[in-house]
């Protein structure tokens, strides 16, 4: 079991110091989910090595450029290479009609079936798959925004195998004992699922919250996830712009780590007025100590 | 004076081996005209130092992704460094519904007075300025897709100073000359223009030929420029697969230079199916010597 994020891109608006726009990527159970897709992000995803195969899921927060951008080119590119199996897009519903267009001016159509699934105003589960629950929920920024929940599902209760010889289960019955079953012997005896299972491992919940202002409306879809991604564009010395500009700064991210009693907080969506980001572990640590200022191509794990 | 092409991007539709989507440069009498803006164009221009600056004039040859996918985000990010200079872009008509969109969805709008010129169905002066002349010609693609010509303007003929002294010229005088005056002393005198200028550098002319068939229909524009880059999608293995996709082999470009009595052949477009690029050299080389293999971040005097 595991869940991990992948930065392809950690800075706001303007692409500056190597660091590109948003994108980041979700490895849970063996699938990737892709999360906003700034201009270069089929580019990040080349040079870190993310498989386009087992990406099936594409969620997008907001339609400021920064988070999708490099949209239209990664949609292109699966097509140009082949792809076959069906994609999902979870987006603002206006997005519909711009990549309708891109694909009707250039004569094209995809070569996959591709679902595009526009996002609702409030909180909502959009997909729950035998790898994951997927939801979203809304945080306020100057257009219609959604940070989304990922929670990994475990593969239930471990077997244990000594346990289960003893008491002649047969393999066909294993995968209802990981779901709670209890198991009747070919005697009538019941026995209890305690007897042959042990608690698997807990599944984890990583929270994204996109761009935001800060604000209390959103802690309760982030409240107690493992690790949360939050933006943090500006440091204390642009507290008044942040609020101006719909974002929030490194100490208000901290604040809601905090708040939400998460785990870890990963920190991203840098302004490119900062070309040394020391500042910002310093200002969230001093408020909420696990926080990492992410790098791009590295791996954090939920 | 100077015209020089600098290679943003030289790949064809898919981003491979370091190779980006199409996009370069050319900087004309201290200019700078953007043609074509594939997905990263914007990063492309920081990492090997373009000015914004000078950037007035984008031309996009047709509305295939990886010509155009970098556009938004470069215009988007001209208006969030506060651009207030004009901005004219050269583009197939629909391209201003796409562009208006994603304004309206992000609900913004540029810093700058953004002049939207869609491009006429056949060849055209498209600009006239005291740097250079703009014109578009039509090429064979899949889609309506254009080339462009760009001419730099000299400063007329050369002052030759002595002699001017000689025959008291006022330096207000001096631009009249450069245009082919002639001058008439405060004696009533008339002193010819050959006396007091000599022939001024040659002006050179540059043509992009964007994605195309092989076909004689576009070498009217093309004949005798200094310099064309031409695409080479493909190399002679593929010459069906050039022909029935709308692009050239190495070989065809080859035949275009030579046919058009052209000085220099720059090569770009490459299929991302090719990594090593040295065949297109020797292929192009054996019916056109100078030819170059264009590199992205290099600069090629036309």
């Amino acid at each position: 079991m595991t869940l991990l994020v992948t930065i392809l891109g950690n800075n706001s608006a303007l692409p500056a110091f190597g660091r590109h726009p948003t994108s980041q990527t979700v490895e849970v159970n063996g699938e990737t989910i892709l999360i906003d897709c700034g201009e270069g992000t089929q580019i990040q995803m080349q040079k870190y090595g993310i498989k386009w195969r087992r990406l099936n899921h594409i969620l997008i927060s907001h339609l400021h450029g920064d988070h999708y951008f490099g949209l239209p080119g990664l949609l292109n590119s699966m097509s140009l290479m082949g792809r076959t199996e069906p994609l999902h897009l979870y987006a603002p519903a206006p997005l519909q009609q711009i990549l309708d267009l891109t694909m009707q001016v250039a004569d094209s159509e995809f070569s996959y079936p591709f679902h595009f699934h526009p996002l609702p105003e409030g909180a909502q589960l959009l997909a729950d798959t035998p790898y994951f629950k997927l939801s979203c929920f809304p945080v306020e920024h100057r257009i219609a925004c959604h940070g989304f929940s990922i929670e990994e599902k475990t593969k239930g209760r471990r077997i244990l195998p000594q346990m289960c010889v003893q008491y002649n289960v047969p393999l066909a019955f294993y995968n209802n004992l990981k779901h709670g079953a209890h198991f009747t012997t070919v005697e009538g005896v019941l026995v209890d699922n305690s007897l042959l299972t042990e608690a698997g491992p807990v599944s984890k919940r990583y929270a994204y919250c996109a761009d935001t202002v800060f604000t209390d409306s959103y802690l309760p879809y982030i409240q107690g996830a493992d690790t949360i991604y939050h933006e943090s564009t500006y440091l204390n010395d642009s507290k008044d712009k942040a609020k101006v500009r719909f974002h929030c700064t490194a100490a208000e991210a901290a604040e809601q780590a905090k708040k939400a009693n998460v785990k870890q907080l990963l920190l991203g969506h840098f302004s490119s007025k900062y070309k040394d980001l020391s500042l910002f572990e310093l200002e969230a640590g001093a408020i909420f100590p696990n926080v990492v200022i992410t790098t791009e191509g590295n791996t954090y794990e939920v």
